[in-house]
């Protein structure tokens, strides 16, 4: 817990913020306090909410004078508890929402941090274009959340993380000073990229006010196959050749088991299994391009040429919109549909493509080892080497001792990843929740060289302080 | 000039190193203190040239002990002197060169750090894929040096800088420890990315060693083709149609004006106008597709719409290699063939794409006000809003009267460039040359917080101090 917070301190962000700029109202501060799925809850002295990055500097050069620590916080989505406070001060972005401006010329979008992902598609499309960041919780997630945590999603494996679709930030630093790096330039090579050293630091080196995103020309065809597959590492084999054949078009590559298909027909109602027979694995493969039907015949050409030759066990495309979302909540309902099976031990790990098949192999005996009946699903983005794996308690044991040996056994998993070269974290960042791992995980000259930095740009410490290391 | 290197420290350096380790000839060292355009001419006490990551470490933790500096050099090719020791010990990556490993299903390739641009691209070949970074010094620009410049090159449009092209680093920072970040996953969240800091440090950071770069399926289809246009707004027009046609696979949109063309067809032996009529500017454009006959038909239709309404004036497409080659011939020899006119201001500069235009318009008004009879060519990556504007002495002028007015000239051009949102440096860093104008138009705010990394990391700075800021 951080220590409280002095009253005169309290005092002065109050009056430079205005009334509609705070609140200490309990039903107002309630749900900022509690992680949406009810793990990490929090407390806080005060919840500022500046409208303008005049506010933001203001209430930062205020803490840093005090030495106050602050929590920032978008849409309160995350998933490892960065923008839960203890104590700290609340910083939320949701007063500062405006699209600033949208080009289609410099194919750019200018949002402040607390708009929302669906406000920037909507004002997106409005153009035709689109930013390529799909998450599930793109109604609530924002601006300034994504890029603090470089979110993910399922169009990674063409488009890249969130990091690599930022063209420009704005940010208040450390020190209360605004940094106007809101530029849309193409090619700027004049020194440290100070902002992809903002982009996924989860509040720790200053609060992100407003960012110049790239855009993207909508799609002109798009196919989507839900294939039957022998193995992982046939899916591995079957990426390559979708790069291939659609020269850089695969938009989704998402492996699946049939144990995750089984919960998905049992526990989500309406769900039905669009190929005949069962498969050991599946990919959801979807392609996209600008030219009218060229993503259709390169979905063809790549089916025909795994049917024939037995790397594709069978296959079926989406003949409509329908069809086509069907497939893909079968794997969005990969995690929903465990539920109700009982206690699981979830990862979200990264390793390289090759990997995959071995990762699978050895994680399923480590596992095995520990609780010989576990029940694993694994699913995700294979095209980028990050694969949910969960272990679901025995079929029919206790929910109570399968948690008790999540710790020991999620340690082993996560030695695994890091045995392969891979990471522990692939899309939802360290927050408070793996700080600790972080330290395992990665080299003491890594450490050493991050908190150097971290120390240079806010030797106080006052920004998000128990997150990252 | 750097201070003298201790004799004990330079005894230090030849004994970890072994006779094959350094050398002090005069012949030896003879071309890497000169830079290739003899712009720049350095000087230094010993050339060290270590052959493994480990007597990377073992120099710069001697050099690091004793606080002396260091120069790191790869292919010296660069353009803004960074590369050039002034006293410094200096250090070359010229014997490690090995391409460590390459892996078609990570699409990967390992190489060190003095592996040229070329070898990357011949490995990569063998295995059917490609390295979308092209530059003219391809042969002799090492893998080093295009990472520590964050260099650009023509495929920037489609592929970004090499910033985007990079999955892993192996590199000793300026504490002499090796940093192994030599990982090749596509999605890792647990932290700052250090990696992201080194890439455009010019060696300020740090020595990379190794990188994991990616690789790219190669095209199967592909179309060139030259276009006449009105105006520099029309080819910005028409670059947002491109991109929706191809949906994404624009390969190059490079502009060039009349006045270039001329200067081709009249200085380089050879050169002939792929069109009937002069028009006031060009745009080369070239798409590429991984569908077969998808980058022809999208040029097809691009085309036919521009000539439909008048955008394009006329425009050829290349039927063969040859012909390809011819067209990109007259783009490349842009800047060769304005050498026989004389003096000349050069500036590399980006705006956004939205004000290439206003730039250009602006940019001649600026310069006529200072030489009224100027011949003024402008050619580049407009895609990228990336624009060498050049600025010759007039028909029969004075050199040295051209000359004598090139700072104040320029100095107004990077100050409109300023105004408009845009770089003073797009692709070829800041080096020795511009450090006094990157402090003229960054912001204080950033500055100081570059100048708290870079202290941060190199307390001593002794990694290339005369270089960036």
């Amino acid at each position: 817990m951080t220590k409280p917070v002095p009253a005169d301190v309290l005092s002065r962000l109050k009056s430079v913020l205005g009334e509609a700029g705070w609140s200490e109202d309990p039903d107002r501060l309630a749900p900022k306090l509690l992680e949406w799925r009810d793990r990490w809850r929090g407390t806080t002295p005060l919840l500022v909410l500046p409208k303008t990055t005049a506010e933001v500097a203001a209430v930062i050069g205020i803490c840093a004078e005090a030495g106050v620590a602050i929590t920032p916080q978008g849409g309160n989505t995350g998933l490892v508890g960065g923008q839960i406070p203890q104590g700290e001060v609340l910083l939320s972005t949701e007063r500062m929402r405006a699209i600033r401006d949208i080009d289609v010329d410099d194919e750019v979008l200018v949002a402040e941090a607390g708009a929302t992902l669906a406000a920037v598609h909507e004002a997106a499309a409005g153009v035709r274009r689109r930013f390529p960041v799909g998450l599930a919780s793109e109604g609530t997630a924002t601006v300034g959340g994504v890029i603090s945590t470089n979110a993910g999603g399922t169009q990674v494996l063409r488009y890249g993380m969130v990091r690599n679709l930022v063209l420009g930030l704005e940010a208040v630093l450390p020190n209360g000073e605004v940094w106007n790096g809101l530029k849309r330039l193409r090619k700027d090579n004049t020194g440290y990229d100070l902002k992809q050293l903002l982009i996924g630091a989860e509040g720790t080196l200053g609060v992100v006010t407003a960012a110049t995103l790239k855009l993207y020309p909508l799609l002109a065809s798009r196919a989507v196959a839900l294939v039957g597959v022998d193995a992982p590492a046939t899916a591995i084999r079957l990426l390559a050749r979708a790069k291939e054949e659609t020269g850089g078009g695969v938009e989704a590559f998402e492996l699946m088991c049939r144990l995750g298909i089984d919960f998905a027909l049992k526990n989500i109602p309406g769900t039905r299994d669009p190929l005949a027979e069962a498969h050991p694995w599946y990919v959801l493969a979807e392609f996209g391009s600008g030219e009218p039907g060229a993503a259709e015949a390169a979905m063809e050409r790549f089916l025909e040429r795994g049917l024939e030759d037995g790397l594709i066990r069978d296959a079926v495309v989406a003949q409509t919109e329908a069809q086509a979302k069907a497939i893909w909540a079968i794997r969005e309902n990969q995690s929903p549909a465990q539920k109700p099976e009982g206690a699981t031990w979830k990862h979200d790990v990264a390793v390289p493509v090759s990997q995959v098949a071995t990762f699978l192999e050895q994680a399923d005996a480590t596992v095995r080892q520990i609780v010989p009946d576990a029940r694993i699903t694994a699913f995700g983005h294979i095209g980028d080497g990050n694969i949910h794996y969960d272990v679901l308690r025995p079929d029919g044991g206790s929910d109570a001792e399968h948690s008790a040996r999540r710790e020991a056994g999620s340690r082993r998993v996560h030695d695994l990843v890091a045995s392969l070269g891979g990471s522990i974290s692939a899309e939802h960042g360290l927050g408070a929740m793996k700080t600790e791992e972080a330290r395992r995980y990665k080299s003491p000259v890594e450490v050493a060289a991050l908190e150097a930095i971290r120390a240079a740009l806010d030797p106080k410490r006052i920004m998000n302080p128990r997150v990252l290391f």
